[in-house]
């Protein structure tokens, strides 16, 4: 067995304590919630940091209280391998989004200390915040925050649950919003070596493949509409058909217009997802026997090419005017947050397929389903790649599953590229 | 001017003061809220027994404490004629749907007082309670705990608001649930002459027409699924189409095809509606980046023609097994309360269709909308009738709107035939 895999590998029971110490910390049955800037990315946050610590790793915050667990390198002047992920999980998550990075950073250091490496640069792993867009609806606030590039008006959104702002729930775990707001950041992109993020597969094509491991070809861009309402008019159930204007009938019918989108981009081979979460009559108001005049939605589109992305936009917007013109509605939009295409650096990508292959760890290929910080990094310029690893059952619920054979195939594919970066 | 039309003219200032009496009764801005069994209702009932005391009339109640407001013929143990509607109101809804009903009653019974006319035998203004199944998911509790046809278990249900039982209201407002689940009845069907009834139209027809009275053809049946779930699996938003269980993908499909049928049948000119008036994602738990794994909605589904009711049950059947199937689903059905067809007497009909004739009132064949008070005494074999009174935004929202004029043109119509028929 290789040195590298080998010494991954006696990383195994490390590993399993701190998957379980994770989980402890975030226990919300049934699931996970790791809220961010709150208790359970907290609880997280302290844990990853201990296991850093026990590396002899230097621990340092930012105006996002991000965490910084950095391996110092021969030369500390020269530009960082960053190895990251967030410590936060949706509502009622499992264990490994998110968390699984990060444990793979330290792994990976862990593995090379064991066999003496020393690094030519830093090698940074870090534990990055409010990545799960569900509570705050803004996307990758950490990395973003640690970039420079949070969007304006980020601060002051309100996480959905509590109904405080951003800059509240930052400062109750010890962040400095106003820095940020005044233009604090921690990396100059430019002087970032690459940034490399492991993360569970959110959809079953490895499963579905039966192979443990996928190198990322590129993350989607996206566009969302976080809440859609629907204008109608409220009206009697006897109502005949030509004189409604139902909202919900009108929601029904924007959504079966984009899944038949959907269905011709998938029977085309061109990948792209749309997402309507939340999808709702008014709870306070409806009942079974009166027409629905209002109607509320979300909307999340994504896919890999920015043509593409462009193309779902307009066909969006046609869509949006045909349902409005065909039941007589009107939709107020409300915002349109965007995040670009996250495109991978094809020649780390190309050497940790490499790296798979002469380990003797199958791996293939995969655009990412999801969204994650890389997509921060790369939109950047910062070299960026991403490594799947196989999991049973989607993420964001209870009942993710990744094997510890899995996450150090994985992590073995991570740090033998790390070797030969910084070795 | 025909003498009863002038004489039923001669109240419109006691009409309008009525009405302005029940909109005060009930307000609950947007509109008026007259919740059954409760405060809305309450009122509503107190100041129509004061306007009954003026006319002279008998007060009576029964055991689910509806009113009864009786104008005692010449023969006290011959068959009464019933003209009745229910005082309820959905939520923030308008001031006619159901309380003109009773107001017409009791204008009708002034105007014949006027003209010296004794009836033959009892003409029984009836306030109904509990009309509308906003409130309790049931059909004509007032009407057909008056019949002894409450269905089993109703007594049990909960006000959806309050979550209280329909005992528990109905022992507030001084009615006896006890002695209803022991058989009490205050008709027995068989012993009442003719049941009338005069409401809004609940949809634009007439308006469409330019006529401002319907004379009823048949009250649709309905069945009715008031608490359908869908239960997928949660997921990532990234999960592509082929691997998702998306409940509420599935929603909208279900509504979409069901649509589909009723186009075709509107295409065909058979009359029939929809309305699914809950349909909403779990909003607990829904969120913008999460593919929702259960979803809920209400149906009511209703026709004329039992033919047609029945081959729309069998269309639903075919819809939630093919959407269970297409999507990947499973549909958690609950209970299927059903309403027969409503039966209008054809010679009762015949004669309102020629006072109005008679009387230079613009008056056309309609089929009711909506379901009524009247298909429960029709369901028991009472004669039946019901006149609809133009009205222009439908009803089920504060926006009702019905001319007095409208109103009195109706009314004389009701009163030329309790003319005819007990003068």
């Amino acid at each position: 067995m290789d040195a590298v895999a080998k010494a991954v590998e006696a990383q195994r029971s490390v590993v399993d304590r701190l998957f379980d110490a994770l989980r402890e910390d975030g226990r919300d049955e049934p699931g996970v919630s790791r809220d961010p800037y709150g208790a359970g990315e907290q609880r997280a946050h302290a844990t990853v940091r201990r296991a850093a610590e026990a590396l002899g790793l230097e621990i340092a915050g930012d105006a996002a209280a991000n965490l910084y667990m950095t391996w110092p390198g021969r030369d500390r002047s020269a530009p960082p391998v960053v190895i990251g992920s967030h410590l936060d999980s949706v509502p009622h998550g499992g264990n490994f989004d998110g968390a699984a990075g990060v444990v793979a950073g330290l792994a990976s250091v862990a593995a090379l200390q064991s066999l003496g490496v020393r690094p030519s640069c830093d090698v940074t792993v870090m534990g990055i915040r409010a990545e799960e867009s569900i509570w705050f609806q803004v996307s990758y606030i950490g990395s973003r925050s640690a970039l420079g590039t949070l969007p304006d008006g980020a601060l002051a959104v309100r996480r959905v649950d509590t109904g405080r702002t951003l800059a509240e729930h930052m400062r109750d775990c010890g962040a400095d919003p106003d820095a940020l707001a005044a233009g604090a950041r921690h990396f100059d992109p430019a002087r970032l070596r690459a940034y490399l993020e492991l993360h569970i597969e959110q959809a079953p094509s490895l499963v579905e493949a039966g192979i443990p491991v996928g190198i990322c070809t590129g993350i989607p861009g996206n566009f969302r509409y976080p809440t859609v309402t629907i204008h109608g008019e409220d009206a009697h159930v006897g109502l005949p058909r030509r004189f409604r204007h139902d909202a919900a009938m009108a929601g029904a019918d924007f959504a079966m217009a984009l899944d038949a989108v959907w269905a011709e981009h998938e029977a085309r081979g061109v990948p792209m997802c749309f997402t309507i979460g939340r999808f709702h009559t008014d709870t306070a108001r409806h009942g079974m026997t009166v027409v629905p005049g209002t109607f509320s939605f979300s909307l999340d589109v994504r896919a890999y090419d920015p043509a593409v992305l462009a193309a779902l936009d307009a066909e969006v917007d046609r869509i949006f005017a045909e349902v409005a013109q065909r039941r007589g509605v009107r939709f107020d939009r409300g915002p349109k947050p965007t995040a670009a295409v996250g495109p991978v650096d094809p020649a780390i990508a190309a050497s940790l397929m490499a790296h798979a292959a002469r380990l003797g760890i199958p791996a293939m290929p995969l655009g990412s389903p999801a969204s994650h910080d890389a997509a921060a990094f790369a939109a950047c310029g910062v070299p960026m790649a991403m490594i799947f690893v196989r999991n049973e059952n989607g993420s964001h619920n209870p009942h993710e599953a990744m094997t510890t054979d899995d996450f150090l195939a994985g992590t073995a594919v991570m740090a033998a590229w790390l070797q030969e970066t910084v070795g």
